[in-house]
C-alpha cells in the first residue's frame, strides 16, 4: 500500500468489514433501549383503540342537547378503563380524559364549560359541535400502521409508541460483535506491578470501551506477545468467541519485532502508511474470512485510528449519529511543524473556541483524555493565528 | 399552586429532588465506562515511566558520534519491552518505538536518517540533536498529576489514562435510583389481551427507558388501578427498593378517580397547572422524604414532562450534555391555535428544517415516536409561516 489518504483508508476498511451479516433476535421491550429494528412494527390494533375523551369533562349526544341552554341531567361517571355506558335520554354522562364515551354519544363538554347546579344536572355554557374533544379509534394509527420503521435505533419514544400497539417484544439486529487484541512484550495487566520497561495494556481497556460505546458487543479481550503465533492464537480465540472482526493495536510499524505485520504478511494482508500523524502506520487484511484491523500500538495513536477508521461503521451499524463535526476558531495561536496531515488533542474553552493541549507526541494519553475534540488540520499547514477557523471532530 | 411557567415548575422540581447523596462505588475500569469520577484519579507512576523511544531508530549518545559522518557500530537490538541496554562505546543500539533507552543515550536517529553498511554498523545521514525522539520519563505527567478529574463522565479516552497510569479501578458515584409508577384502572401489561376500555400500559416502559437512558438506575417499576392506597404501596415499594426519588403518570387531572392527586394531597403535596400544552396538570411532593414527581398520564404528555422536568436533572447528575436545543427554520407554514406555552412533535427533513407532525394531541404517541426534536411555541402565538425560526429541543 503506497501512502493514501485518511478518506481513502477509511474507504478499504469500510469494504473490509462492510456491515457484517448478523441476524436478528427478538427482545422484550423493556430490554430494547437502542438496539435496532430489524423489521418495521406495526400496531396490530387502532390507536387509540376506542372511541375516548380528550378532556374531563361530559359526554352528550349534540342533537339531543336542549336548544334553550335548559339543564342537562347527568348520569353516573365513567373513568378510564370503564367499558362504554349508553346515555340517558336527552342527557349527560360525566366522562374522565381517556375514558371510552357512550356508543351514542358524539361530543364531551370539558367540565370548565359546565355549571354545576344543585341537583346533580349541569347547565352547559359554551356552544358544543359534534366531534368536540372526541379521539376517534385509530385517529393517531388505524390498525395496520408502520409505528417505528426498520433499522431505527430505539429511544424511549419508539419504544413507548410500540408498547402502546400492544407489542410486548421487537426483533432487532443482533449486536456487531468485536475483539480486541493488544500485542507488545513491553504490556502487561493493567494494576500489575511494572517490571523495567514494562508499561500497563492501556490499549485494550480503551478500544474495547470505545466498541462498546459505539455500540458493539466485545466478545474477547486478548494479549500477545511479540510474536506471530501469539497473535494468530488470539485471532482464533476471537473467531471462537463470535467475532466479526478484531482489531488489534500495535505490531505494525518498521521495527524488527512486529508480530501482526509478520501475520497479515503471511495472509496477503495490507501493511503500510496513511497521511496522519498520529497513526501513520497502518494494516489490515483477513485471516480465513476474519477481517483484522490493525492500529498503531501507541495509545494516542490508537485511540485516533479507532475514531477515524472503526468508529464511523460500528455507529452506523448501531443506528448512532456519526460524530459531530464542526467548524470552530481556535482559542490561540498554534504553530504547527509542517508535514502530514494532522489530529491535534484540543479542548473547548467556555465561549467554545478551541484550545490545543499535549502537542503533538502520540504517548500523551493525558491530553488526550482532556479533550474535547480532535482539530483536523491539513497538511503543510504552518502556524495559524488565534481565531483562524479549524474542522474539529468531537470525541 | 397558581399556573406557573415551564422554567418555574423546573426550578421547584429540581429543588424538590436536588442531587441525591447517593454514595460512592468502585469499579473495575472495564465496568467504568460512562460513569462519573466521585474523586480526582491521579497517577503514581511517571507517564511515561521510563526514557523511551518516540521512533523506531538508532539510540545513540550525541557527544560520542563521529564528527566526520564516519561509520556508527551497533549493538544488540532493543524492543519495547526489553529492560534498559547501554550502548557499545561510541556506537548505536537499534530501538524499537516505546523500548527503554540505554541510560547513556541521549538521542534517537530514526530508521529513515541512516544507511545502513554491509558490515552491521550505519552511516547516520542527518543532523543530530540530544534529546532527538527522546520522551522523557513523566513528559506526559509525573507521577502525582491529576489524570482524570473528579465528576468526570468516564469515556475510552479517560480510561485510557488511568489505565496507562496503572489504576485498575476507580471511586465514581452511584446511580440515582428512580421509581416508576403508572396509575390508571385502565392499564394493563403490554402484550396482554385488551379488555373494553382498556389500554397496554405504554408510560411505563417509555419512562423506565427514559430514565435509564439519562444515566439513572431504575430499581422498582409498578403499576396502580384507581385507588390512592394501592399508590401509597407502590412508593413504599420503590422506597424498599433503594428509590431516590417516584416518577408517577396518571391520575393528577381534574378527574373523580385519582389517586395521585389525592395521595399528595393527604401529604401537602403541590397540584396544579404548568403554562404548557401538552403536560398541563403536574404534581409533586414528598412522601416521607421520598419525592414524587406526578406527570399525567396521557403518554405524549408524561414524555413531554419528563423532557422537561426529569431529564435535565438526571443528565446532569450522570455527566451527560443537556439535550441540544436550537432554532430552526420551518419547512412548512404552522397553525397554531392560540393559548398556552406548546410543544409541539417535528421531524427534521434532509434540509435541516423542521416539519411538525401529528398535530398537538396528547395521545399521538406514533407521531412522538416519528418526531426529532419538540418545538418550543411561546404562547398566543397564532400562525407561523414556511421559513419562520423556530426554538426546538433534540428529543
Amino acid at each position: 500500500m503506497d501512502r493514501i489518504s485518511v478518506e481513502e483508508y477509511a474507504d478499504r476498511i469500510a469494504a473490509l468489514v462492510a456491515d457484517p451479516d448478523r441476524g436478528t433476535s427478538t427482545v422484550d421491550l423493556r430490554d430494547a433501549l437502542d438496539r435496532v429494528t430489524a423489521d418495521a412494527v406495526s400496531t396490530s390494533i387502532d390507536l387509540p383503540p376506542f372511541r375516548n375523551s380528550q378532556m374531563d369533562g361530559y359526554a352528550v349526544r349534540v342533537a339531543d342537547l336542549p336548544a334553550d341552554g335548559a339543564a342537562v341531567l347527568v348520569g353516573s361517571t365513567t373513568a378510564a378503563g370503564d367499558a362504554g355506558a349508553t346515555l340517558p335520554s336527552g342527557g349527560a354522562i360525566k366522562v374522565m380524559t381517556g375514558a371510552p364515551l357512550p356508543v351514542d354519544a358524539d361530543a364531551v363538554v370539558p367540565v370548565e364549560r359546565v355549571e354545576r347546579l344543585d341537583d346533580g344536572s349541569i347547565r352547559i355554557r359554551a356552544a358544543v359541535h359534534a366531534g368536540d374533544y372526541v379521539r376517534e379509534p385509530g385517529s393517531d394509527a388505524p390498525a395496520g400502521t408502520v409505528v417505528v420503521p426498520p433499522r431505527t435505533r430505539l429511544r424511549p419514544r419508539h419504544l413507548a409508541a410500540i408498547a402502546a400497539a400492544g407489542v410486548a417484544a421487537v426483533t432487532v439486529t443482533r449486536r456487531v460483535r468485536v475483539a480486541v487484541v493488544s500485542t507488545g512484550r513491553e504490556l502487561v495487566e493493567v494494576g500489575a506491578e511494572l517490571g523495567p520497561g514494562q508499561l500497563p495494556d492501556a490499549n485494550a481497556i480503551a478500544l474495547a470501551a470505545a466498541a462498546a460505546a459505539d455500540g458493539a458487543e466485545v466478545v474477547h479481550v486478548g494479549r500477545a506477545p511479540d510474536d506471530a503465533e501469539a497473535v494468530a492464537r488470539e485471532v482464533e480465540a476471537a473467531r471462537a468467541a463470535g467475532a466479526h472482526l478484531v482489531v488489534t493495536s500495535g505490531g505494525i510499524s518498521m521495527g524488527d519485532f512486529e508480530p501482526v505485520r509478520a501475520l497479515l504478511g503471511e495472509h496477503g494482508g495490507t501493511i503500510g502508511t496513511v497521511e496522519m500523524q498520529p497513526g501513520g502506520p497502518q494494516a489490515h487484511g483477513s485471516i480465513r474470512g476474519l477481517p483484522i484491523l490493525a492500529f498503531p500500538g501507541n495509545p494516542v495513536s490508537a485511540q485516533v485510528s479507532y475514531a477515524l477508521f472503526l468508529s464511523p461503521l460500528l455507529r452506523a451499524w448501531a443506528g448512532l449519529p456519526p460524530a459531530v463535526r464542526r467548524r470552530l476558531a481556535l482559542a490561540e495561536p498554534v504553530a504547527v511543524p509542517p508535514g502530514r496531515r494532522r489530529f491535534l488533542r484540543a479542548r473547548l474553552d467556555e465561549r467554545g473556541a478551541v484550545v490545543p493541549i499535549g502537542g503533538t507526541g502520540s504517548h500523551l494519553v493525558t491530553a488526550m483524555a482532556a479533550a474535547d475534540v480532535l482539530i483536523d488540520l491539513p497538511p503543510q499547514f504552518g502556524d495559524l493565528p488565534a481565531g483562524a477557523l479549524v474542522d474539529t471532530v468531537e470525541l
